[in-house]
Order: C-alpha cells, then sequence, then structure tokens
C-alpha cells in the first residue's frame, strides 16, 4: 500500500517550475498530491503530521537534503520504432541532408518497414528500453507519437503500445496520433487518399478503442501541405481531439498559423516561423516546442526565432524528440544545454520547457502538472545537485536520486 | 579473491578498437588478461578449461550475448576542481566569448580560487563524482590534468587527489602536470617568472614525489607563448617525462610543432592546426586528439582539419576535456557522436578515439592498453547494443551492462 503512506522530504531546494524558491522547504505527499510546502525549520512539523491524522507508522521520511523539480515532461517523442537508422547516421555523417535521405528510400521509410514487420509485443519490447532510458534521466510523463505505421493496423498497432507502456512503467503516457507523418510508399501519388484514410478510418478506429489523445500532423514540402493538415484538424475537432502540428521546420508553410487557427496545444520545431506566424500562436494561447536535438542532429543553420516568441510572449516548451533518424537523444537535460548552447535560451526558459510550459504543450496544466505547489499532483524528481540550473550547465549522469510518480518514490 | 578467478564470456560481439570481429567469440579472462579469444560456437571450450588446471571451483561465467569493446579511454580531462561554472555558462549564453569571459576575471581564474581554497580531503569529495560518471559510462582509464592551483602546493594537491581516485576506485588514472594552464593573478606581469617556477620548483616536487606521469601546456595567445612551453619540454625530457600540449585551439601560434619536435604523445584541441604542422605531427608519431565538446559548447566555427590529418594518417583520438568551463561533459559516447556530427570523423574513427588512439596519446599502447586480443590487459565494457557504432549513434543511457578492469568485472 505503498500510495498509502504518507511521504515526507526534508530540508529541500525547490524549483517549482518557474523559479527556485528562496527557502528550503518541508514537502508531504499523500494520495498523490502535495499536501504541505512550508519553509525550514519546521518548528510544527510534528504537530502537522498529527492533525493529518493518526497515522504514524504511515509516515516515511523519503529524503533530505537535496533538490526538487518537477518530474521532466518530455513533450515530443517517437520512441515507438523497429529496427535503428544507423545507416543514414553514417550517410549523414558523410553529408547527405535529412531531403535527399528521404528521397533515396532511406529515411522514415525504413523505419516504417523496420515497424511494420513487429508484432505488438515485439514492438513493446524493442521501445521499452527507450522509455527506460527517459525515466532515468526524470521523466514522469512522456509523449509519444505514432507515424511509423501508416495503415490502419500499424497505427493502431503503435498506439496499443504506447498504452501497454503506462500500464508496465511508472509514467504517465500521452498519444499522439501522428498518421500524416509522412505519405506512405503505396500512397506516393495518391496523398490525398492517404489524408482521407486517416480522416475517415484511422482516427475513428483509435478513437473507438480509446487510444488516442491527440492528434499531430508533419506539414512540411516533404510530408503534407497545409490543406491536408486542415482536412485532419477538423476531423480531429470533430472528435473533440486537441491537435498540435509539425511545422516550419525545413521552410515556412504557414502551418502553424493554420495549426493556431484550429487551436493547436502546440507548433513544434520552428525554426522557420515569421512574425505573422508568432502572432497566430499568442493569439491561440499554442505553446512553441523547440526541438535542438533534431536541430543538431541535422546540422541544421536556422534557428528558431527565439527573440520573437520572448517578445510575443509565446510560452517556449522543449522536448528531446527522441526518434530514429533525427534525434536518437535520450536525456532531456542534454536537451536543456542544446537549447541554452545552440538556441540561446536561458537556463530558466529550459527549465520550464520542460516542466510548466511542457505541460501546457500537452494540455496537462489543467490537472496541475509541471508546476509544484499545495494540491498538485506529486510528480517530482529528487537530484543530487545545489543549483537547478546545473541540469542545463553539466551533462553528466548519475545526478537524478530519486523520483516520484503519482505521489510514490521509486528510488534510481 | 575476485582477481584469482577465471571469467568467461560467451557468445559475445567484439569490437576490439579498430574493427567489429566477424564471429560471436568466447573470450576467458584470467589473472588481468585475456588469455582465450575463439570464435563460437565452442566445443573444445571444456577442454580449454581442463587445460588451463583444476580450478573449476574459480571458473565463473561472466556474461552471455553482449557487444565488447576495449574500457573507454578518456586521454584528456579536468575533473579535479572546486565549485563550479555556471555563471560563465549564463554569460556565454548571453553571446559573450573564452576570451572575454577570461579577460573579465571569470572563466579559469574563478575555478584557481574555488580549487585553491579547498582542502585535499573536500577536493577529493567534490571531485570523485565526476569520475564516477565517467565510469558508469564505461571509462576504465581517465587522464586527469592538475592546472587549477598555479602554486606549488596547490598543483601538488591536485596531482594528489588524482592519486587517491585511483586508490578509491576501479580505474587507471594517468597525471599530468598542467601547472602551465594560465597566468595565475600574481604573475600577471611576469609569465617567464612563473614558467621558471614551473621548471624549477613544481615539476621537480612533483617528480620527487611521484605524482605525475606527463607534463602537458597551453600554448596559446591567452595563455604562454611557444618559447615559454619549450622551456618546459625541456625541463620534462631532462625527467624523463613524456610531454604533451593544448595547441591551436584559437590561433595557429605553432605550438603542435613545436610540442612534436619534444616528441609528444598527442597535441590537443588543433582546429587551426595547418598543413606545416601536421607534417611534423607525422614525423613525431604524436596522436591528434580532438575535443568536440569545448568545439561545442564554445560554439567555435572553425573544424579541425580532419581532411589532412586522415592523408597523413595521423592517429586521431577523441576525449571529454570534461572540465568546469568549456566542457562540463562527462559522457564518452556523446562526444563520440559530436565528432561525427560536429567535426564529420566517421563512426570507426570515433570508436578507435576512445580506445586504441586514446591508448597511444597517453603512451598505454607499450602496456597493450585500448585494444583486445590475447595477452592484453582485460580492460573492456560489456554492452546491450547490436551494433558497436550505437555508441556513436544514440545518445542513450543504460547501455552499459558490465565494466571489466584489470580483469574484474564490476556491475552496474
Ligand atoms: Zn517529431
Ligand atoms: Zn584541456
Amino acid at each position: 500500500m505503498k500510495n498509502k503512506r504518507v511521504w515526507v522530504w526534508r530540508n529541500m531546494r525547490v524549483f517549482d517550475g518557474i523559479k527556485t524558491l528562496p527557502n528550503k522547504m518541508t514537502l508531504i505527499v499523500e494520495k498523490g498530491k502535495i499536501t504541505y510546502l512550508e519553509p525550514e525549520p519546521q518548528p510544527y512539523l510534528e504537530e502537522t503530521l498529527k492533525y493529518m491524522g493518526d497515522r504514524s507508522e504511515n509516515i516515511k521520511l523519503a529524503g533530505e537534503n537535496g533538490l526538487i523539480t518537477p518530474g521532466l515532461i518530455d513533450c515530443h517523442t517517437h520512441i515507438i520504432y523497429g529496427g535503428s537508422r544507423l545507416n543514414d547516421f553514417v550517410l549523414r555523417s558523410e553529408g547527405a541532408s535529412y531531403e535527399q535521405i528521404a528521397k533515396n528510400g532511406g529515411g522514415i521509410l525504413s523505419t516504417l518497414q523496420d515497424t511494420r514487420a513487429l508484432s505488438e509485443e515485439a514492438l513493446l519490447e524493442q521501445s521499452l528500453p527507450r522509455l527506460d532510458a527517459l525515466i532515468s534521466e526524470g521523466a514522469t510523463t512522456v509523449e509519444i507519437k505514432s507515424g511509423y505505421g501508416l495503415t490502419l493496423n500499424d497505427e493502431l498497432k503503435m498506439l496499443r503500445v504506447a498504452r501497454q507502456m503506462e500500464k508496465q512503467r511508472s509514467v504517465r503516457i500521452i498519444t499522439s496520433l501522428l498518421a500524416a507523418h509522412a505519405v506512405p510508399e503505396e500512397y506516393k501519388e495518391y496523398a490525398d487518399a492517404y489524408i482521407d484514410l486517416i480522416c475517415n478510418e484511422i482516427i475513428p478506429a483509435a478513437v473507438a478503442e480509446n487510444l488516442v489523445d491527440m492528434v499531430d500532423v508533419f506539414c512540411e514540402k516533404i510530408a503534407f501541405s497545409p490543406a491536408q493538415c486542415e482536412k485532419i484538424f477538423k476531423v480531429a475537432r470533430q472528435h473533440n481531439l486537441p491537435i498540435k502540428a509539425h511545422a516550419e521546420q525545413l521552410s515556412n508553410s504557414g502551418g502553424s498559423a493554420l495549426a493556431a487557427k484550429y487551436g493547436a496545444l502546440s507548433v513544434d520545431h520552428i525554426e522557420y516561423l515569421d512574425e505573422i506566424g508568432i502572432k497566430a500562436l499568442k493569439q491561440a494561447g499554442t505553446v512553441a516546442v523547440l526541438l535542438p536535438g533534431a536541430f543538431y542532429m541535422l546540422r541544421e543553420k536556422q534557428r528558431p526565432p527565439i527573440e520573437l516568441l520572448r517578445q510575443y510572449q509565446v510560452p517556449i516548451a522543449l522536448a528531446t524528440d527522441a526518434n530514429p533518424g533525427s534525434s536518437p537523444i535520450f536525456i532531456p537535460s542534454l536537451i536543456m544545454n542544446m537549447a541554452c548552447t545552440l538556441f540561446g535560451l536561458t537556463t530558466q526558459e529550459a527549465l520550464s520547457g520542460f516542466t510548466v510550459n511542457a505541460a501546457r504543450s500537452l494540455g496537462l496544466d489543467k490537472q496541475g502538472l509541471g508546476y509544484l505547489d499545495i494540491g498538485r499532483p506529486a510528480d517530482f524528481c529528487v537530484w543530487n545537485i545545489k543549483q537547478v540550473e546545473d541540469l542545463c550547465y553539466a551533462i553528466q549522469p548519475g545526478r537524478l536520486q530519486q523520483r516520484v510518480f503519482a505521489g510514490v518514490p521509486d528510488n534510481v
């Protein structure tokens, strides 16, 4: 009955998702929520615990003298796939572009074949170590996209694997249906017919089986046009599903403004986003999700418009974009470092990008996730560091001491 | 008596430091050495073990079905220091250069103060987690430089801490005396007098206490001139100490050619090295140590002359350069990825860069380190990956299953 216990942390530094609290804190968790958060020293702690009820045998000291952050929220991943993309990595190190690799039949299409070839069980087995890697680095919530199936059965298979993962690990999984990730070979000259398949069959089937939390698209010259994406957004709206979009990664195609028009929770990548698009994000309350891992791996030159995002106060989130092709990276804190080093984000922006703003990009702010306070869910990490900015600065294994998911600590 | 055991690994893929062996292998280790390395299947394994003697109670199966590489050799680190450089990180994210930070009294001088302020015990305590991070990522040999003391006592203190680290962990430590890392404040207008102090007092004292394995210098406009470095090389030669140099990182000052003239084991950084310098390296058998972590963190644009190094067949090694200012990075495999992604190295070059060529850059090739074969020291790692190139490709925690140091496996 671990979750019936009352857990206490003493003398903790706390970064709440936006700022580091000025005092060291005592924190109490019961029934999955933070019920107490007061500065040290705590003369009334014993009385407080007594006031909570006569359950002294259930009260456990869980930790002392660490630094607490919200559990990290990786709001954009593609960690369910078959095979690997080592061969693409070699090609890229020889100078080939993402588009060239895609045109030469490598890239996403090889992952497609490898993913389709696996049973649900085999796909789960291959994918779990990737989730475990993220968990070992402090993730308590992970968004996972489909998009390497691109048939009704294979997209549903991927989403079922995502739901299975949540059952097998202490983690929250948010699923995004990304059937509009690429045009499959079979539909090479019939992309519109594939869009119809997504709208008329894949989305309804995924909804019927309760496999889908949101709908995503890849709006880009090498993928789908804004008009095609809009058809999907309309169907998502009919099913009351939130939407998001991969947009403005390689060119400015207007995908972000279109997604914002449909109330997108986030638009992701956005290296080529312009001021018109940013105004649209601001109006819609859409989060800008930056993915410096792909920028780094693809050796991109065009940095996202950070200054304009700041000027319009568009919330910025970060994610690993963990995927076999353009970002085989499973360390959230490395992504924070890349955001500071490559994009010029401040450490505070990077830290909020994996906590409070990442929650917002998944609609989880409504459940109180991504920000630590009384009454909020007890998803958090305890680190053996002195200042929270150390997560952005040093790229160093071994700093995560303890992860707490839904009020229950698991030692790592 | 763990090291009296005979350890057996079955059905292992083996990357020997240069290439992946075509067959899966059986590997036997006794008394710290590899004594047997034969392709699977192994019909004669039982007889072989019998032939080794009647010690069946001492024969243990240590592992099956993994992938073995030589233990990683991190041939250039600065992991002993006090404090942190978070503040510099913030400045850099706002656009300041390494040279600007140094000129403004931040940079290395702040680390100097923090390192001098600590006792030997406190310095050891602060530094051990950094060594532990490297070990947790597969390092079995770590080179550590002094250079944050810059007084007789503080340089010796750093080197003593390095020797202590080797006693407290299952790892080989190579020490480099880098008193010529920067001109200390006290000698601001008297750099030559500081060079005299190094030559006449610090080197002899370090030698007398058996604290120094090699001598290093920082040859750069912001540090020491070639003429000053040459004085140190001459004294090192008198003491039969191998030398190496930080050279051509920010400009071409001829430090590499000078170091090669003195038979340097390696020259390190070398972004600005020209063909004349590369010819000198080739003639002297000097290794080129590339440090992409600092290149990444400092947002440098000038890549090292990879094509010329290949053309002249200069061996290339890689290292984390783990240090608080320009490379707070403690993951060797991330450095391999950066070498491929940022410098265009092949995966084979990157892998040899942390094994066979790293050994050579420390003179450890003479002891057979960095390359796996019969009769060689049993320093190796067992990884749960299918192809060794995965280390360069994916940036993923949790792949190291087992580390074997001096013939003794420690499970991680
Ligand atoms: Zn994506
Ligand atoms: Zn260095």
